[in-house]
């Protein structure tokens, strides 16, 4: 065999190779040819129209438009337009080029006139082929703005081969019509109501007005790209009402403009989001140049910005030859930190200008908040000032105000500030009125996110640790290092405590007697903080876990200054004592809605006996 | 302007169009390129292996392997096999003709020998050039097994245009090293647990050794490619573990294989799924020839069936170029269908083999044989003679056994089947025990998909109907038309409701006294049918409804046979009838767990004040 020579060349590509792929392989969804055939008939309009104005063309513009049509019974769906329209020339160019893009070549050879590329759309100049994915032959007719004579129109045809054939037309118009005549596998999109559902999809905010079965079905203007100033409440309340219509009233939006270092417009809108991380019909649209391209938007806007809703529009985020996915890039980054920065910033403002609008919506937009304080840091450097604690009594405060007022009375002996929470009020009542009587204020904590969010501001704040209400008997809730008299003696203590243990006969309570003041209850269960939390949090991911796995073991805490706990003491009926002992530990079930399922009907039954 | 000629040609491509758009935009994720490095080096070893068993090659096979090798200070990342190699003329054809797949043309040039074309994973032709993704400049040195020459190795190289330089190598063993001399914007992928990272997810279960920093990194034959008659549970669970370390053992599982119309394999486990339609981590996973592709299946698997974990491994499953996603595919709907028999009839055999190993199985596998019986009418044909029914005894019965079980104790006057359910246990306790003393039998509804299955189940069974434990009293529950006599007169009735009504003070409520048995509460709260499932369905899809919105009303029914209810009628004192009424109607509401809150708390303190 023969040695290898020093050799030079060129890389090539055979079209047969090629083709195949391009026309079958390169888009996941066929009915994205319609999109790519529209966008390139709006182009042809686009590029007339900046002809017209650097004086190019000087004939008569008329009314710019896309006609998209479908004939049943011949089975072929037509894209027409009356842009600039191709000279024989210029198909041999554009058309059997493949890949050669019309579109860069004009922007290129205008480039000294425009600097507002966002007006044509097209970029690889593959569009085109995607006819072949549901066309077994296509047919183009075009006459250019340029010819005069009668017979200068063309007609190109390809049957899906590399072969074309290329013939004078009758044409007196100028524009394009590109006729797909369907094949047999793609019939589904000879149906008036699919090509409907399509052109509503992608085609909805095109620049350029697009007719189908009569009627225009594109809003040419839509308004993220206006100026803001020219735009009223009202307006941003029927766009949002356009892209969504069953969803609710938003509360308030962003309109994003940026130019540099990235082309970015959109306008977000904040929803009522409440207390749920449900699946999410409503989503942020992305669209390049007006052009729908996917609501799949998980890289361009940061994961907890995911729950806003609205569009966004960038020719410079990355989209692959496909479209159907972003390509992998560092411009992504920084469009997502912008965003971020927007929607920190207008929160901010709102804040500013009007607290108690502000409170009002909070429940409402907590959830993001707190969201996104938990995943960028960047977010809660500005979030930490706007971020709303709510108490019980429906007063809010920010971080650095509830810090203030409680200062004062729920500072405990180790100078750390103790903030109480309820994770739900309903059930957690008699705790909150204990709390209540003693002036502790009591946060909700009720939210999905706010476990999460109480472990972030253990961090992040100094000296200040979480307690549900329920984590301990008042005095020890903040312990202060003061300790109550004890009307009972440790002999009697230890008495009631044996007594409690015999009756309850359950080894995972912890059953104690203390002093405590005497309008609290005989007995009240409480729920270790820390124990508590694990078993919360563990619950939360669903994963198997050492806390998740511990049962749930709680305190039984005897009031030793209750009267009721002395007359137990001092009941000789050993029957009678016990009666006595379960209804009380019954009752404290109850007020920790632990009673349930058979002992609760047991419950219900034995007092209805009494009465 | 002069008029169109008659023309004829071929559509063309040229190489410095199409190449930028291949190198960039054909891939969304740039770590993509070493799945295509690594499996191109992974057909050049199965090709000499298969040339070998056509006696083609009579050398030496050695230990077929790829190594993967990074050089941080040189910045290369190499990709060696030991497979076939090339020849300049090889080089010329295979690599320097863009979209001309050695894949292809191997296996049409021995068509004829082999119909094992699974073990070659080349398709496009493209992937090659997936390398200028990251790397500024492309070397191969490569020698060919049919070389024997001591000049016959040939190095390439590429800087990314579309110039190639070709020279003499050395090299003196068979095969192909591809050199990516990294680029700096690509210097993220220099680094060994990135790379460690992207071969465990791409390179997992190669058919050939794929080496890495010492290691091989993959096992090459996955447990699906064998027989399952060579297979013990052992080697699935041992896979399982393989697939998902952190997962819990799973239940069963069934091995897929089938050849005609459509080439697939793969296992299927059946996790425990329980009571969750959470967010999954654990997904099936899609593979082409032992390549893992994405573990995104929505449209390959039926949605009832991703719940499944595993893989499954097809090359007919039309993957577009990028290959990471689907084609829309009439083929993708066989596999679908296909799949969904397995499933069924594999569930089938289970519940015939062992019944009581199936029920054990039941409160696992339950939500997801439901979901599947909801969402497709042919998999209910199977399911509906296999999915159970469990009551509160714990006891489960095939529909047609309950039917049977309780057909006489449980038919209206109507000649309807009344099944009585349970959504909570522990909640309806009450209701629970009063359906228990008439020897009723109450299912178990308390699964997040039992709203849906209910509805499902009242379609498909003929003259069936379900109730909720507390949708009625008693008797009206499954209503025999017989009536319970009263001791009170009608004009007593009149009294009492007004009573009752004075004190609850709600509109909302429905208040009315009717002669029950005198074991029944005095008071009992029903929540009607109809009203309660419309709203429980509207909480659960999230939706605003009419039905969603309405006010939740509810029945107090008064016991007119009760002792106390009697006892209030001829109570004289209005201060302590009305005490006792609040106290009859607090029981009533901690029995339907409704006394919550401020309310609870005061009937707490109250009962502790009596005691």
């Amino acid at each position: 065999m023969e040695a290898v020579q020093n050799e030079k060349g060129q890389i090539s590509i055979h079209t047969e190779n090629i083709f195949p792929i391009i026309k079958k392989f390169l888009y996941s969804d066929h009915e994205i040819f319609l999109r790519e055939l529209v966008s390139n008939a709006v182009d042809a309009t686009q590029k007339l129209r900046q002809l017209a104005s650097f004086g190019e063309f000087g004939g008569e513009l008329g009314e710019l438009k896309v006609t998209v049509s479908l004939d049943e019974e011949a089975k072929t769906i037509t894209i027409s337009d009356n842009g600039i329209g191709m000279t024989a020339d210029e198909i041999k160019k554009y058309i059997n080029q493949i890949a050669f893009s019309g579109a860069s070549d004009f922007l290129e050879k205008y480039k000294d006139k425009t600097d507002d590329k966002g007006q044509i759309i097209g970029h690889f100049g593959l569009g085109f082929y995607s006819a072949f994915m549901v066309a077994e032959k296509v047919e183009i007719v075009t006459k250019s703005y340029r010819d005069t004579g009668d017979n200068s129109a063309a007609r190109w045809i390809c049957d899906g081969s590399t072969e074309f054939e290329l013939t004078p037309a009758e044409r007196t118009e100028r524009g394009t019509d590109v006729i797909l005549h369907v094949a047999p596998d793609s019939e589904e999109f000879l149906n008036k109501a699919r090509l409907q559902r399509i052109l509503d999809k992608y085609a909805r905010f095109l620049p350029v007005a697009v007719e189908f079965d009569g009627k225009v079905v594109n809003n040419t203007t839509p308004i993220w790209t206006k100026s803001p100033s020219e735009l009223t409440d009202e307006d941003y309340k029927t766009f949002y009402r356009e892209l969504y219509p069953m969803g609710e009233e938003p509360l308030f939006w962003i309109h994003l403009n940026v130019d540099y270092p990235f082309n970015l417009t959109g306008i977000l809108y904040f929803p009522r989001i409440k207390n749920e991380l449900r699946f999410q019909r409503e989503k942020i649209q992305l669209y390049s140049r007006q052009v729908f391209i996917t609501d799949e938007v998980k890289d361009v806007v940061p994961d907890f910005l995911m729950m806003l809703h609205g569009v966004i529009d960038s020719p410079d985020i990355p989209l692959n030859v496909s479209r159907s996915f972003l390509q992998a890039d560092a411009n992504v980054k920084k469009i997502n930190g912008y965003i971020t920065r927007k929607v920190a910033d207008k929160l901010n403002d709102l804040f500013n200008a009007d607290r108690k609008a502000f409170e009002e919506k909070f429940d409402d937009i907590g959830l993001f908040i707190k969201y996104g304080i938990l995943s960028d840091d960047k977010f809660w450097e500005k979030a930490k000032n706007f971020v709303l604690l709510k108490n019980t009594e429906g007063e809010y405060a920010t971080l650095d105000e509830y810090r203030e007022k409680i200062q004062a009375n729920q500072t405990d002996k180790t100078d750390t500030l103790v903030f109480l929470y309820t994770t739900d009020r309903k059930q957690q009542d008699a705790y909150i009125e204990s709390a209540r009587r003693r002036s502790y204020d009591v946060v909700l904590m009720d939210n999905v996110i706010d476990p999460h969010f109480i472990n972030a501001l253990e961090q992040k704040l100094e000296k200040a640790h979480f307690q549900r209400v329920d984590a301990d008997t008042l005095d020890k809730l903040i312990d202060k290092g003061i300790n109550n008299e004890s009307v009972l003696s440790e002999d009697d203590k230890t008495k009631l405590k044996e007594s409690f243990e015999q009756v309850l006969d359950n080894k995972l309570l912890n059953v104690s007697v203390e002093a405590q003041p005497v309008d609290e209850l005989p007995v009240t269960i409480t729920l270790p903080e820390f124990m508590r939390r694990m078993k919360d949090m563990s619950a939360l991911s669903g994963e198997q876990s050492f806390y998740g796995n511990l049962p749930m073991s709680y305190n039984v805490v005897v009031n030793a200054n209750h009267p009721l706990i002395g007359k137990i003491l001092s009941e000789t009926d050993a029957t009678a004592q016990q009666a006595l002992v379960k209804q009380v530990y019954d009752l404290a079930l109850l007020s920790q809605n632990m009673l349930t399922g058979t002992e609760l009907t047991a419950f219900v039954r034995r007092t209805v006996a009494t009465l």
